[in-house]
């Protein structure tokens, strides 16, 4: 068939509103406004690190003006995004060998300083062999589906609150599964029971980085062991922070030999960016032969690649910010509930505290920036469920005393100011 | 139901072998041994790149010994990822705010060097906004999906040969397509003619990577305005190397006001790493609000956004790399149509040559990197179809006359060393 040459058209609009279904900025105009129905449009916060003073940053408001806060919730942990040693590492790779990688890992982009990093991370986590992502989220998207794909009849159970990533993984993968009630261990058992002689994954979480509460992960082990499951634990609230070497919560629990897959991230405790699994050799290899979202794709520029590695051999033989870490945590949350502010007590590093409703949880965090400098973004649905909206705090091993009692005197007066609730006051267990 | 807690099992093999299903290991095996069979399974040279003496880089062997080599595949198409400036703004950048984010895009992470490269990528395409991902597969992936998911009974319509994360975008939509014949008009059209006043989605490459050839870019924008379709526009080969301001293929041919979204990447032109679309202001803050591989992982290093911005400020203001790299491919085919070997006609910087045969197309690559210290990826299914194996040849500006002799020399000495064939003995037009 021949192809007819168009007029050319009036080209001054390029969206076309001619049938109704064809207004399609009507269309995301719509969804905005549905957001916005529902309290639930997100305004991001422009702010620049300043390295040497984290958590010193400065925020950039919409006029241009610029204001030095605090950031009270940042997923760089341990402020190892600043550290000299990761810092040096990336400059000098990048004068050495440019900025990108130049190509997927396939073609031109596999690097000496990643194929190096994850040596290191097999090591960390005593693995055979370890596989990096562009991002954590990619590692657990394309690392969960590709695994379960491979294994005929696979039945992926499934931790109820599970990230994103997991989520988008299990589904990619078209496997049938089973939601476990979060870390419940008898319903678990209950569904690979159930299952029969079956193949079957476990996929959940060593810290849950909402609530900051912990997977027992021993105890799912001798379950995956009774039932001939396989584990894959997420582990990227917890790499760089926990165990003896950093490995995380299985090193801490003396079980990380006992996990099939160990997933992880290099964009919050070891503070840089990019995702990884680490596994046996097979495993890891057939997932390199496999996963579309690994294959093409540009690979990790070696400058990240080796500044994630300086970060991960640093927290291999330092303890020190771990310890501080836990220390500022702890003293963060004591203050905060002296101050009778409704914390929810978690075992981790995570300070959870309590709004409860999604306007209030907005105000008091616009409050907090405007008024005191200190910047904690408000979590709402979908990140939580409703009605346990929150400010969820993360202190690091360089948020002082002095910061905490500052953090402490805006939290009570944006409290009073707002009049939220107290604790004790409000339900504050996370809905299931 | 009480938790009963299990006897401590034997750990030292974590992965069991109990009903033949649960044979983990098993089933990695036989994935990874039908690859094998099918000489499908892939090696990845380890190498290290040079700043400032690209395109030459170290290849590490799996021994450990180093050897110094010509890269002919990278798609840092320009070597803009050694270019002083953009080097410049990494270093500086990465000592000014550290090396991570250290949060999602609404955590934290927003960081000011991202927000300034959107409204740089914004105004290169002439478009209200920009949205930047962790790569330019998340970006295909989460930006198709989310886009087609917020438009009510969308129709997709795919060109043939779209990359994998279009794809996987248009998959992951749930929503209805159809795959046009590649750069097919008048298939489109009767596709398009078919599905009625129902909003439709034309998702498209400008420079399809493995055979060099270009969309019809105008004829599809006429369609698309006839038959009232929203277009989507991958210009992932294309951006900083076609154009007045390096835009790509639509700004070259004059229609980039009449593209609805054109999607992007740092890490082939700009020589970076990250990817993003630009469109109307609703649009971007539709796809920033709704998409999960937008919103649940860490945003792109401050270090990473300023290099890249540093790239296309400088690639806006100078067409001497453009104009190099065109006349360095065009050099390059030139000699190696003169030596007689089977390049595929092309009209881009790409210089396909072809092989047809996988094993082969390996054979040659190894042979060309042991022999002659010159790097290309050998090309084969499932990234081409089979039969049209090839070695995919990118020539930068850094690829002078003296390497493009030795180019030729080497390939003329492969073909004669393993017999491949010549020009005119092969069909050399990609498979539909």
């Amino acid at each position: 068939m021949p192809v007819t040459r168009m007029q050319a058209a009036p080209t001054t609009t390029p969206i076309r509103e001619r049938a109704a279904g064809t207004d399609y900025e009507g269309h995301f105009r719509n969804a905005l406004e549905r957001l916005h129905g529902e309290r639930r449009y997100r305004v991001f916060a422009d702010i620049e690190r300043i390295s040497g003073r984290f958590p010193t940053a400065n925020w950039r408001r919409p006029d241009g003006r610029t204001t030095e806060i605090t950031v009270w919730c940042s997923n760089d942990y341990l402020g190892m995004g600043q550290h000299p040693d990761v810092v040096a590492a990336m400059t000098e790779t990048a004068r050495r060998c440019g900025v990108g990688a130049g190509g997927t890992r396939n073609i031109a982009g596999n690097n000496s300083p990643l194929v190096d990093l994850e040596r290191e991370l097999a090591d960390l986590h005593g693995k055979e062999a370890g596989l990096v992502f562009t991002s954590g989220y990619v590692s657990n998207q394309a690392g969960i589906s590709t695994i379960a794909k491979l294994i005929p009849d696979c039945l992926i159970l499934s931790d109820a609150f599970n990230h994103n990533s997991m989520i988008e993984g299990v589904r990619h993968s078209g496997c049938e599964k089973r939601v476990f009630r979060h870390n419940d261990l008898a319903h678990l058992e209950e569904l690979l029971a159930a299952a029969g002689d079956r193949p079957k994954l476990i996929v959940f979480e060593s810290v849950y980085s909402m609530d900051g509460d912990v997977a027992p992960i021993e105890k799912i082990c001798d379950l995956a062991q009774r039932y001939g499951a396989m584990t894959y634990l997420d582990e990227v609230h917890a790499v760089g922070l926990y165990g003896e070497r950093g490995a995380g919560m299985a090193e801490r629990d003396g079980v990380m030999h006992r996990v099939d897959v160990i997933e992880g991230t290099l964009a919050k405790g070891f503070g840089c960016v990019g995702g990884y699994i680490t596994g046996s050799a097979l495993l890891c290899d057939a997932v390199r032969s496999h996963a579309a979202g690994f294959i093409f794709t540009t690979a990790l520029p070696p400058a990240i690649a080796a500044a994630a590695r300086a970060s991960v051999r640093y927290l291999k033989r330092s303890s020190v910010e771990r310890a501080a870490h836990q220390r500022q945590a702890a003293r963060t949350k004591a203050a905060l509930e002296a101050a009778g502010l409704p914390v929810l007590p978690t075992e981790t590093h995570i300070v959870p505290v309590m709004v409860g409703d999604a306007e209030l949880c907005k105000a008091a965090a616009d409050h907090l920036l405007e008024r005191h400098a200190i910047y904690i973004q408000p979590i709402n649905y979908p990140t939580v469920p409703r009605g346990t909206e929150r400010l969820r705090i993360t202190p690091s091993p360089f948020h002082d005393e002095a910061r905490i009692a500052k953090l402490t005197a805006a939290l009570v007066e944006t409290w009073e100011t707002l009049d939220l609730p107290r604790a004790g006051t409000l339900f504050v267990e996370a809905a299931e």
